[in-house]
C-alpha cells in the first residue's frame, strides 16, 4: 500500500515509468502520430455530482466536460464511446437519449462502449477527435514568457452553481428550482439560476480551441480547460511550459459574472476565492502573442502575461498596500485528494 | 425508472436510436473511418474481479481482456487510455508499474486517462488499434452458411479457475495457491493451477486475430472473443449474420484442457457448462471457409459450421438418444443482469 498520492505527484512519476507513452501524458487530450485527439474523463454519482441527479442531466454534463478537453486541444470532435456502470433501475434510456442527442448536436457519433452493473453509477467517456493537418498543436507546455494570457470567459459561476445545489437548488424540466432557504428577485435570483444552470451544463469552447489551433503551426500556443480551478490549472500550464505568470488583479475581477460577488455574498462565499479556485467552468485559459486578440464573439478576457521569472502572482493596485503583489496559491481541486475541496 | 433492460436488448434500442454511430456500435470493437480500432471495457472490483486481488493483477488482466477485443478486430494495438478510480490506499504504483510494463510487452503505449477517488476500485481502459490497410474488417456480422465455425483454443478453464478463487484459490508471486479444502497432486494440481492462472491472465489472441485479417479485403470472416460463454457469444454472432450453427458434441468435447472433465467433477461442476456457457476464456470464436485452415501453431479447433437456418444445435452421435441433436440456449453472462451467473 503506497500513501495517498497526489495527482500531479503520479503523472510525473507515470511520465518517467513509461517508454512510449511519457511524451503524450500530461495534457487534456493526447495527440496521436494519426492525427487523432484522445481524451478520457469519469464522472461519479457523489464524487463528481450528486447521487440524484436526473440521467439525462449527467450524461449531458458528462459529454460537456469531456468535450472541454477537446475544445482545449484545437480539435474537433468525431467518435464518442462510453464505459457505463449503474445500479439496478437506472433510467438507462433516458440517460442514452439525452447523450446521443447531446452527441448530435456537435457532430459527434457514439460508436461503442462497454455497460455494466454496479452499486454506484460510474461513466467514464473517451472522445476521439480529429487536429486538421497544419493546425497549431495547442498544449500547456507552449507558453512563451511575453504572451499574454487569456481566459475564455468569467470564472467562479460553477462552483456557486455547486453550492446552490448543495443548498437544495434541482433542475426541473429545463428550468431551476432554487433552495427555500434562497430568497432573491430580478438580477439576482436570474444570476443564481445561472450559476446552477452552469454548474450542470458547462458550454465546451471548441470554436475558441479551434480558433486558436486555426493560427498555424508554427503558433507556439498554450491551453488547457479550467476544471480544477484558475490558480491550479495556470500552475499546471507555467510547470509544464518552465514560465510564471503575472495576473492582473482588476482583470479577474471584471472576469466575474454579472452580480456575482453580490450572490456569493450572500451565500457567505469570498468571490475571489471561487475565481481563482472554484473550478469547474470549462473556460480555455490560454496564451496568445502580445499583438494577437481573438474576435470578440467569444467573450474572451485578457487577465495577465507570462513571465520568465517562475511564480505566479496577482497585481492588484487597488488592494491594501500589504496584497499589492501577492503570490497565487496553488490550491484548488486535486482529485487524489479530496481534502482540497 | 425504467425496468433493469438486457444488454442485448439495451444495444438493438441504441442502435436505432444513434442517426451517426449505430452502425458502430455492436462489435467488441469500432471500426472508425479513419483506420483506427476502439475498444472499451470496465473491470469493477466485486463485479469482474474479487475485491482483494493485487493491482498488479487487476492491471494486467485489465490489458489482457481488452486487447482480447482488439484482437477480434484483427487489429494492431497502439494506445491505451485509463480511467482509474481507486479508493484510498490503493497501490498505484504497483498498478501502473504492471500496467505499463504489461503494455510495453504488447507495444502498446499508456496515452492518456484520468484518476478519481471512490468507494470502489473501478477500471475503464480504451484501446486503440490500427488496421492494416487491404486487410479483412473481422465483424460478428459476417458468417455466412457453409463456413466452418473455429475457436482459437479450450474453453471452460476460466470459469474454473474462477470457482477456485472463489473457493480461496489465491496468487501468489508468480505462482498460484490452491485452496486448502482442495487436495490434489500431479496432472490434477497442474490442471487446477493452469484454470487460476487462466482466470486470472487470459491471453489475448492478438496473432490469431491479425492473421484472420490478413485473409484480404474481401474475405467474409465474423469473429468475436468469447468474454461471456460460448452460448452466448455465438448467438450473438449468429443474430448478428442471421445465420445459424450446427455445432459437433465431440468437438466441443475436444476443446476441454487436459483433466478438465476431472477437474470439473472434483468441484461438483459439469464439465460441459463451463464450455458452453463459462465465459472469460477471451478465445477468439470466427468462421472461414471449408477450404481454409488456420496454421497449427494457433491450436485452432474447428467445432461446428454456419446453417442458413437459424437456431443453434448440438449434434453428438455419443450422446444418448434423446440429446443427439440439442439446442443451445442463449445462456451466459449478461452484463445487465447479475442472476445470469
Amino acid at each position: 500500500m503506497s500513501p495517498a498520492p497526489s495527482e500531479e505527484g503520479l503523472v510525473a512519476w507515470l511520465r518517467t515509468l513509461t517508454s512510449r507513452g511519457g511524451t503524450l501524458i500530461g495534457d487534456d487530450a493526447a495527440n496521436l502520430p494519426s492525427g487523432a485527439v484522445v481524451t478520457v474523463d469519469q464522472q461519479i454519482a457523489g464524487v463528481h455530482f450528486a447521487a440524484g441527479l436526473p440521467a439525462a442531466f449527467v450524461a449531458r454534463r458528462l459529454l460537456a466536460v469531456n468535450l472541454s478537453d477537446i475544445a482545449a486541444s484545437g480539435a474537433r470532435p468525431r467518435h464518442a464511446f462510453l464505459a457505463l456502470a449503474a445500479p439496478r433501475g437506472f433510467d438507462h434510456r433516458g440517460f442514452f437519449r439525452a447523450l446521443v442527442r447531446a452527441c448530435d448536436g456537435y457532430g459527434v457519433a457514439l460508436a461503442g462502449g462497454d455497460l455494466a452493473l454496479a452499486p454506484q453509477l460510474h461513466l467514464s467517456l473517451t472522445l476521439i477527435g480529429e487536429r486538421r493537418t497544419g493546425s497549431a498543436t495547442l498544449a500547456r507546455d507552449r507558453a512563451r514568457p511575453g504572451q499574454t494570457l487569456w481566459l475564455g470567459g468569467t470564472l467562479g459561476e460553477s462552483a456557486l452553481g455547486c453550492e446552490l445545489l448543495r443548498r437544495g437548488a434541482r433542475p426541473r424540466g429545463s428550468g431551476v428550482v432554487l433552495p427555500a432557504s434562497f430568497s432573491a428577485k430580478g438580477g439576482l435570483r436570474t444570476a443564481a439560476v445561472r450559476a446552477v444552470r452552469r454548474h450542470l451544463l458547462p458550454t465546451p469552447q471548441l470554436e475558441l480551441g479551434r480558433w486558436l489551433a486555426a493560427r498555424g503551426p508554427s503558433a507556439s500556443i498554450a491551453a488547457i480547460d479550467v476544471s480544477d480551478g484558475l490558480a491550479k490549472d495556470l500552475h499546471r500550464l507555467c510547470a509544464a511550459s518552465g514560465v510564471g505568470a503575472r495576473l492582473d488583479g482588476a482583470a479577474l475581477r471584471a472576469a466575474m459574472p454579472p452580480r456575482f460577488a453580490e450572490l456569493a455574498g450572500r451565500l457567505g462565499l469570498e468571490p475571489e476565492r471561487l475565481v481563482e479556485s472554484g473550478g469547474e467552468d470549462y473556460v480555455l485559459l490560454f496564451t496568445l502573442p502580445k499583438t494577437t486578440t481573438p474576435p470578440r464573439r467569444f467573450g474572451a478576457l485578457a487577465i495577465g502575461q507570462i513571465m520568465r521569472a517562475k511564480g505566479i502572482f496577482v497585481n492588484d493596485p487597488d488592494a491594501a498596500p500589504a496584497s499589492r503583489r501577492r503570490r497565487l496559491a496553488n490550491a484548488g481541486w486535486d482529485h487524489l485528494d479530496l481534502s482540497g475541496r
